[in-house]
């Protein structure tokens, strides 16, 4: 039994992690901690996983804390720059065997979707993103859509591929989509939609296309207990969930 | 047996249009006319119907040709604006029982798109439309994106629809497609795709789809089959295939 | 304003229903009954329309109530033959003026793509059905999938459309999924989807697809309001929410 | 430059495999072999690398042939069981440098499918395999669907998942596919279709979709080039396209 507490119980991923802990096989809530509560109550309960799901202001102080004690922690909350990285670097190697998975994404999904695309993508010569997200969202691309198209990018530049073909001289303004890294992304707004992304790549005679759809923060959680498994034995800094899946 | 002529037999689409009228029930090809070729071989072979896919240059000149003699035409030509569609409605008038069509889209698939769209547009809050297509394209988006976009835009005005909601903010320039009357048109070019669109509809809690894949210049062929056998029973003057089909 | 009771106020579609009614422009919620309330409190309401979501044994007691006082009905409850039907039309006549619709299905999507499906149906040579559910569904196929495939196989025989073309002769049971009415139908059950469908046709060089994704029960509710709005003008017995949708 | 000889030039994949050898940076068609010819003149052409798309009769002979004189082979030709292969391994240890490639599939689209959704199996509840194909395909389900299926189930497995949730209680005959290793199967038959599989993983909240839509015999071209250029750089036998892919 993996004993774990949740910091920024009360938010909508913590509070949807603290049901998916409940209903995971193997793992126990020991403590749902947010604003105002004393992280004493972690000790207290025992915790040995924690995961972090609150705000770019108290997480650093939140991840000191936990280290010093040899808490492991899964973090899902944003802000982490190359300097906080350092940091964090810095306090696990003064705690060998405490372990620190930061995601930037925790859907399973996903992160594969980026895999796989970044893998096949030195084998097409053509390569596009449809990113498809209700009309309440503010910015587009998403975030997901830019972060693949990098991925992409990177994959395309170490494999030295030839340009992607594209003859269009006609174009009304943003027919084409925005460019990301030399690829092209193109955002749908559309009510009843939730969040989906669709990579097709190209090539003489056969596409191929890897699709995710998301329905709800549900889809989160698989990725967060993944993570609540397998920290304790990844001592050291993580970055990315991609690095706890065996993609071999 | 219907007796079908063929103008502008030589290119692409009208040496097609030859091989399908050789194959299909109920007609028989007499006559395949095409530059330098004398109009007067449509009458020794007893043509009853002509189908036209020569240039703007010269079809009026066949149209009157056959329209003074009682034969009917299918045209695919392309190039016919308002005033040429009104000199030929005049000369019908003076030939009562032949029968014109001018049809911009011998796609009986592009066509049920297209209509279908127009139909389910007031039903629902979000429209966007995704036109994919080889990357020897020139033009983006494609004229049948252009077209559908319009139509769509014609039925949400006439059905005073409210405005599709989009709280966009922040976008990375084309991210959100062109605008098209309206409607968010978005354009992937892709090496191994032909010719394919998507229009997607959306209200709360649903999504609707129409989609159409062209794989090749056949797909045409069943359009312009149909209009030569109804031709003959449509006397005056059809713009758009849309007229021919059953669509009560 | 129209005044709406709610029959089955607190089953899982009448509660939506109420929801609905209440946020929509122009209808007013005057009266939501369940199991034990009085048909009277309807009429001391004043209620205009009712919305029936109750159990085949009470609805057809609900409508005789509500038809001989003049209140419009709009009813999702299952169980209608063709006796109870012939009843409902005897009780009409002798109330004229009074509508009732009886619908199977509310969703407008789903109405759209059975509707559209068999219009396009005469013009393609292969058609197949595929259905997606989430798995806990008990039945396969669905029972939108059947009578999507009954309207298809309808409009086949009356445009007297040759047989579909299939040269399988060796498959794996099951492998080309189940027939009804001579139409493949392919049931696919996985965890995450809700309720989805996809009618295909093809013909040589083109394929022409529509889709419907469901994603809630909300998604019924704009097929409910469209009812309760228009059923007021449309005096009889209506079956099938098609018969108010604008598909000229 | 690598030079290239073909046996089997004659057939449909033998003589694409020459139009892309002809047409590959790198490559030079040195000999176009078929039946009747000699070998001889694959050495008298200096071929360091041969492609044979023959039969399963003739196809062991020619490899003995190869490997004796250290020539390549890259081989699509079917028919392989282990005895065979076990025989081939017998002769390339005694021709120590000499590489053989065996690969069911040559399309990469093909190949990456399988290959990514045997590494996304174990993350996932459900899956189901969806292949369309034109009508006159006469086995279903397509052996690629088996196969991945067989990869599917393996994976599964090894990852000890759990069962399929599947509540279907009442069927109608056919309606849930068929079953390869456990894994749903179900084979799409429609005019205008060439040749494309959807494998659909899911999990609560989310849907992760993997397809491949291959246009014409072209697709496989990547994968024999590919092939051509890395054997000579493997000595020793390979199965399996997937080999020669970099997915780590």
């Amino acid at each position: 039994m993996i004993k774990v507490g949740v910091l920024g119980a009360k938010g909508k991923m913590g509070a949807q992690t603290c049901l998916a802990v409940e209903g995971a096989d193997g793992l126990e809530l020991v403590a749902r901690l947010d604003q105002g509560d004393e992280l004493d109550e972690l000790t207290k309960a025992g915790a040995q996983v924690v995961v972090d799901f609150t705000r770019p202001e108290v997480v650093m102080g939140n991840l000191e804390w936990c280290i010093e004690r040899g808490i492991h922690a899964v973090v899902g909350t944003t802000g982490f720059d190359d300097e906080r990285l350092a940091t964090l670097r810095g306090q696990l190697e003064a705690s060998p065997g405490t372990g620190v998975l930061i995601a930037p994404n925790f859907s399973i999904g996903a992160v594969l979707m980026m895999q796989f695309a970044a893998q096949a993508a030195p084998y097409y010569e053509s390569v596009e993103i449809i990113e498809l997200h209700h009309p309440d969202k503010v910015d587009a691309p998403s975030g997901t859509a830019r972060r693949t198209a990098e991925l992409i990018g990177a994959a395309r530049r170490e494999a030295d591929s030839a340009p992607i073909p594209d003859a269009t001289t006609t174009e009304l303004e943003g027919a084409r989509g925005a460019e990301v890294d030399g690829i092209r992304v193109h955002g749908i707004r559309l009510q009843g939609l939730v969040a989906h992304q669709e990579v097709m790549f190209g090539r003489t005679g056969e596409v191929f296309t890897i699709r995710h759809d998301s329905m709800n923060r549900e889809s989160f959680m698989g990725g967060v207990i993944l993570g609540i498994r397998q920290i304790g034995d990844t001592p050291g800094l993580t970055v990315g969930l991609e690095h706890f899946l065996d993609l071999g």
